[in-house]
């Protein structure tokens, strides 16, 4: 018995080393992505584009894992909710990777006009995204409440930029309608940093979930608990 | 062992029943949602961005009732699997239903302006969005792959019309800026019900997983399998 605990221990240790690489590559996917539309590099933008590779690997093979440690063990209480965190985190963060993906076709078709402005918001949601999401996954690891409420409490600056980015777009857009398409690019990849922080703040949800007991949960102020 | 199995199956029987209860108010929400956009009816819109408590509650029962029956009944195999596809339903239909507050608070923004044109193609990608996630979710219930394969080739339909959408708001607003911003509604809106088709695409592939081998599914095409 002792020996079949540690074992699963050991188990999701390593499903948690990999949601931290899967992490650290969806996140440099995101920064690689927002950099090519700054930098108009399309060698850069073309990288993300065909990069997703690896990322959809490890979301099969950490879905695989967990299949195995639920088949295997069959885990109750703290360590089951440890576990179906690990598969709603694995999705989250795929998505996050898909989402490059679009940031890098937005840059691709904003690359075709020229630039609406130097970029300055943008870099600073995505700025902002990245440690939420990163804080996230470390909340995740360590079983931190206090660092994923902190990650909830961050997603109001994320939506403060968006619409900050929204109205001076739509400013140039109604003073030069040339601006118009491809600010509507910058306004997209706007969006999908906002969503990007969505993921981090679902992820959060879930590791509040997997330490907090059922009650809890269910007496947890809506806005936290539920983003719908 | 008989009875236990047969329980397992019931439980398992209640599982799908109320997901399709979270489908019909997901797309029941959607269908209001845009409802409210084309009827300019505030009504309705207020109705929808406060109707959101019961998929909430739904939300947490179904994952409630996943994590019950993964500690007693302790399922390997296909039934696993089936379990696990729940959970992952579970969160796409919850992100449907959040999409319907985001199409209504664009018909709110939009309900401010002169209407930019009659809504013909909108109407018609919700009708396949809607389809899409029925589909998906019948699917699921009968586990029946070539109905979740047929989930899949509708996305291209909702692809081709967004892009469609684009272009001729697009036109609209280089022609009068007095439609940029209403018009920019509408192309959000046209990219929150491609998501919604994004969502009923999951739960198709997560059915095709459920059903399929393990193998099969590192077999299948990639474009099927990952939509990275």
């Amino acid at each position: 018995m002792e020996r079949l605990v540690r074992h699963f221990q050991e188990e999701l240790d390593v499903l948690k080393t990999r949601l931290l690489e899967m992490g650290g590559l969806a996140e440099e996917r995101v920064r690689h992505a927002v950099q090519s539309l700054a930098d108009r590099d399309f060698g850069l933008i073309e990288a993300v584009l065909a990069g997703d590779e690896p990322v959809n690997q490890l979301h099969i093979e950490i879905d695989d894992r967990v299949l195995k440690l639920l088949a295997l063990h069959q885990p109750v209480a703290a360590d089951l909710r440890a576990v179906m965190a690990a598969v709603k985190i694995n999705t989250d963060l795929e998505r996050v990777a898909d989402l490059a993906v679009n940031i890098a076709e937005a840059a691709k078709r904003y690359a075709q006009h020229p630039p609406v402005k130097k970029l300055i918001d943008i870099p600073r949601m995505t700025d902002i995204a990245q440690a939420m999401l990163r804080d996230a996954l470390d909340a995740y690891v360590k079983g931190d409440v206090a660092l994923a409420q902190h990650v909830l409490d961050e997603d109001d600056k994320l939506d403060a930029l968006k619409t900050q980015i929204f109205r001076e777009l739509l400013t140039f857009m109604l003073q030069d309608p040339t601006t118009i398409e491809p600010a509507l690019d910058l306004i997209l990849v706007s969006r999908h940093l906002e969503r990007i922080g969505d993921h981090a703040t679902n992820v959060a949800e879930d590791v509040i979930f997997m330490v907090s007991a059922r009650d809890v949960r269910h007496h947890m102020p809506e806005a936290d608990l539920e983003r719908g």
